[in-house]
C-alpha cells in the first residue's frame, strides 16, 4: 500500500437566527479545496422554534452529505444585550447538537481570530475577507451572498490553525522561537 | 365505544450546564399524576460540549421511554452576564431541539411564571415550591435532590396554564368577563 497524504474535511458555520453560514473544505495534505457553501436562510421563518429545528436539521444534513470530520464554529463571545447573546446562545445549541449527535469534535473561534486568520487583520470587512476566501480556493462568489462566506472562513481559519500552527505564532528572537517550538529544534 | 377523558403527557425541563431538572406528570382530565422526576447532574464533567451532548442524549432518552405530549422548559429571560446568558442558550438549544428532534411542541415559562402558577407567590423560594409540588404530585422528595423540582414545576405549570386558562385571568366587571371569555357566556 501507498501512503497517502492526510485528506480531511471540515464542515465551518456561522450560526444565526436569520441566516446560518456554512462552507465545507476538503484538504489534502497541505491544500485546502472548495466543496461546499451555503447560506441557510431563516428570516422567512417568524417561529423561533422552526428556525431551531431548521438549523439542526440542515446541520445534521450537510453532515450527512459531506461527511466532516471537524466542525469549526465562529462564536462571537459577546454581543449587543442578552436577550441577544441566549438567542445566539440557542442558534449555537442546536448546530452543535447536531454535529455532537454525529460526534464531530468541535472548534471555536471569535470572529476577530478568524478575520485574523484569513486576511492577517482582526477587523477586516467582509469583502476583504470574502476576496481572500475566493483567492485561496480559486472560487467566484456573487456579491449578493456575502452571507455565506462566514462558515466557510471559519473552516478555512481552522485549517490554518490546525495544519500549521506555527504560521500564527510570532517571536521576539531565536531564544523565544526555542522555547515556544521544543519539538523543532534538535538539541545536540 | 366510550368517550375517554383527555390524557396528556408533559415533560418539563429546567435546562442548565450543571443541573438540568427534568420531570414528567400525566394529566387524565383534570388531575396530574407524577410520572417521573430526575437531575441529569453535569457538574462532574469539565467539558462544556460533554454537557450539551449529555442534555441532548438525556432529552432525547426521556422522550423516547416517557412519551411526552409537550415540552414545557423553564427559561429567565435575563442573567448575570452575556457570558452565562449564551451559555444558558447553548444548554436551551440543546434540550429545545432535542424536543424538536422528535417533533414536539414547547412553551416557555419564566421562573417568576413557574412559581407564581404553583403557589400563588412570584417570589416563592425553592422549598415552598417543592412543598406545593409535594402536596399536589402526593410523592416526598429529598430535601438534597431540590434541584430536581424546578423541572417538575415547568411541567404542572403548563398543565395549570392550559388545562384551566380561566383561573389566571383575572376581572373587572361581569363585562369584563364576558368580554374575554366569549365562549362561556351564552347570549339569549
Amino acid at each position: 500500500m501507498k501512503a497517502k497524504a492526510t485528506e480531511r474535511i471540515i464542515l465551518g458555520i456561522d450560526p444565526g437566527t436569520n441566516i446560518t453560514g456554512y462552507g465545507v473544505i476538503k484538504a489534502i495534505g497541505t491544500v485546502p479545496e472548495l466543496i461546499a457553501i451555503g447560506a441557510i436562510d431563516l428570516s422567512k421563518y417568524d417561529d423561533h422554534y422552526v428556525k431551531l429545528k431548521h438549523i439542526f436539521d440542515r446541520v445534521t444534513g450537510i453532515i450527512d452529505e459531506y461527511h466532516p470530520d471537524e466542525l469549526a464554529i465562529e462564536a462571537p463571545f459577546y454581543g449587543k444585550n442578552v436577550q441577544s447573546m441566549l438567542k445566539l446562545g440557542r442558534a449555537q445549541g442546536a448546530a452543535i447538537a447536531a454535529a455532537l449527535s454525529r460526534s464531530l469534535p468541535i472548534f471555536e473561534y471569535a470572529p476577530r481570530k478568524i478575520k485574523m486568520s484569513i486576511t492577517g487583520q482582526g477587523a477586516a470587512s467582509k469583502e476583504q475577507v470574502a476576496s481572500m476566501l475566493m483567492n485561496v480556493l480559486r472560487f467566484r462568489l456573487n456579491e449578493t451572498k456575502l452571507d455565506a462566506t462566514d462558515g466557510l472562513a471559519a473552516a478555512l481559519c481552522h485549517f490554518y490553525q490546525t495544519n500549521n500552527p506555527i504560521a500564527e505564532k510570532s517571536y521576539n528572537s531565536w531564544k523565544d522561537f526555542m522555547n515556544k517550538n521544543p519539538k523543532r529544534v534538535r538539541r545536540q
